[in-house]
């Protein structure tokens, strides 16, 4: 079990937590390379939940999860000796693919840093964007020594997955988008819920949440046993998930809140939930059926908490991200099978 | 067997082809009804392609095909008393949804005549808009004789699903849509590929690609043994299908071309291609783990003539759409079952 990072409540927070204004400076570099993904809502399946929910289908991003936004928004801002250099960072999958196909786009060599049991669809990805990738044991190595390691022999500039200012920004970028198109549907939102990891996505779309609907609670769902962050919001700490948990959520197993994350979710975020594999298989044959969308199981974590009935949206509309389609078929195969 | 219409040459054709004004105020009237739908694209994809695909996802309209634009525009029309008579058609089910949509959206009470052997999930929704369901035998009755009797016996106003003016002008919206998307993303449409059945949404589209984008070449697609439009292009009349055909292909199985739809159809589309079951589940897999969309093996025609290499699209950029989405789950998942 690798040692997480320090818990203490002290500890300094830098300075520069990303602000509404550097989400939207990421939204103008964004323009053109990442997708404007639609906001989706299904009629039939509103009737049936008696609310209206609509769905921010980052499945259909580049790189198939949201990830890009963040990646590109932060290696867009290497300076020509960064570039030559080239970047570094681990990743579970999302974040590697999102960092390789940007710096593929910027001519950027990649290294990233993966788990050897990532599914297989997002290790084949991330080498065909030309990284470089290198495999580690997630029950025996720390990703961040690996992968800190090789950044000081090539003197490479490491963009960490979700505690980095720049990456947070553009996540957020997600969340101005939702603000901007349920405005254009009608629709008054009464909270976003957001699939939460490290939380990079949940503190960007958090921010741009807060900056434009300030009336939109945020609302977090993680994998059980993985519920770092719920449980982090109830403690007003950084607390860390039990090392024998396990979860079909590839893309949500970040052993603790970020610090810089969790700086921004625990003013912004009203509470946590957690969902079961069980729960998360149904949600992903939901999506299929009624939205048409093919849904990772990390990716499924928010609409999972709506379909299971534990956030009830019965009178309200509320936004979910859809954070990602990066699942192999077998995986999809079993969910279209889950009773 | 049933009759198919009479295939004379010198059949009168009906002097109200759709214009693309006609396509305009249909966009006009589904301005906020319909879903905007991504054009999307894969760079990975690309990459292996050689060229650059455009996928229209009209998985992701409501109702899950395109054949909710056509069918509000024909209804949204309708008089006083035609609204409270109400509306039949027959349908495999893709335009079964999107008249029972749109007939609950504005009031209108709905007979729709479907097959027997329909896929469930499109007996299902179509049933879950309110509309009363009368199953035939695909291969015993005649489908326009059955809804032919409810219309008379009602009172009620047919709109059939592809040789109804209203009905091909609203399809036609996808394709101003492909135009003006395609201009948004910098590309410049060397041709457009269109799944077609009874061949409304290729009329609509190809009228509307004319006016919008003239350099652009219309292709059609359709599964083997169902290759009506292809074969009637060639020979210059409307020919029809062996009986005994058999396909995968639910929504695409018209026994020859509609009079209005082939009289657009032979001025403007360039030539059509077969593609055969196999080939559309590689390319329903194809549409799961790269572009992340759910799509019906009749809605993945057009992008199985691409990805079979049928049209190959090196150094060309073209845009196909994907019309459909709705599939079981047994099936969807027998094609990430092809190898």
């Amino acid at each position: 079990m690798p040692s997480t990072p320090s818990l203490s409540r002290s500890e300094a927070v830098p300075g520069d937590l990303p602000t509404v204004d550097d989400i939207r400076a990421a939204a103008e570099r964004l323009k053109g390379k990442a997708v404007l993904t639609p906001l989706l809502e299904s009629p039939a399946l509103n009737k049936r939940l008696g609310g209206r929910l609509l769905v921010k289908a980052e499945t259909l991003q580049r790189t198939g999860s949201f990830k890009f936004r963040g990646a590109y928004n932060a290696l867009v801002q290497f300076d020509q000796r960064q570039r030559r250099a080239g970047v570094v960072t681990w990743s579970s999958g999302n974040h590697a693919q999102g960092v390789a196909a940007a710096a593929e786009l910027l001519g950027i060599p990649a290294t990233i840093v993966m788990p050897a049991d990532a599914p297989a669809i997002k290790i084949a990805n991330t080498k065909s964007y030309g990284a470089e990738v290198v495999l580690y044991d997630r029950y025996k190595e720390i990703r961040e020594e690996v992968g800190g390691k090789i950044a000081r022999e090539r003197g490479a500039t490491i963009v960490a997955p979700y505690d980095d200012a720049r990456v947070i920004a553009g996540q957020g970028t997600a969340g101005l988008e939702i603000a901007a198109q349920a405005k254009a549907l009608g629709a008054e939102l009464d909270a976003v819920i957001v699939c939460c990891g490290g939380g990079g996505l949940t503190a960007g779309c958090a921010t741009a949440i807060a900056a434009e609907s300030p009336d939109t609670e945020v609302f977090i769902v993680e994998p059980e046993g993985f519920d770092d962050t719920r449980r982090s919001l109830i403690a007003g700490e950084r607390v860390s998930n039990d090392p024998g948990a396990r979860s079909i959520c590839d893309a949500l197993l970040a052993p603790t809140p970020g610090v810089l994350t969790f700086a921004i979710n625990r003013r912004l975020v009203t509470a946590g939930y957690a969902v079961s594999d069980v729960e998360v298989r149904r949600a992903m044959a939901t999506a299929f059926s009624d939205l048409k969308l093919v849904v990772e199981p990390g990716g499924a974590a928010a609409l999972t908490a709506v379909l299971s009935g534990k956030f009830p949206i019965a009178g309200k509309t509320v936004a979910v991200t859809a954070s990602g389609g990066n699942v192999d078929r077998e995986t999809f195969a079993a969910a279209l099978a889950q009773t």
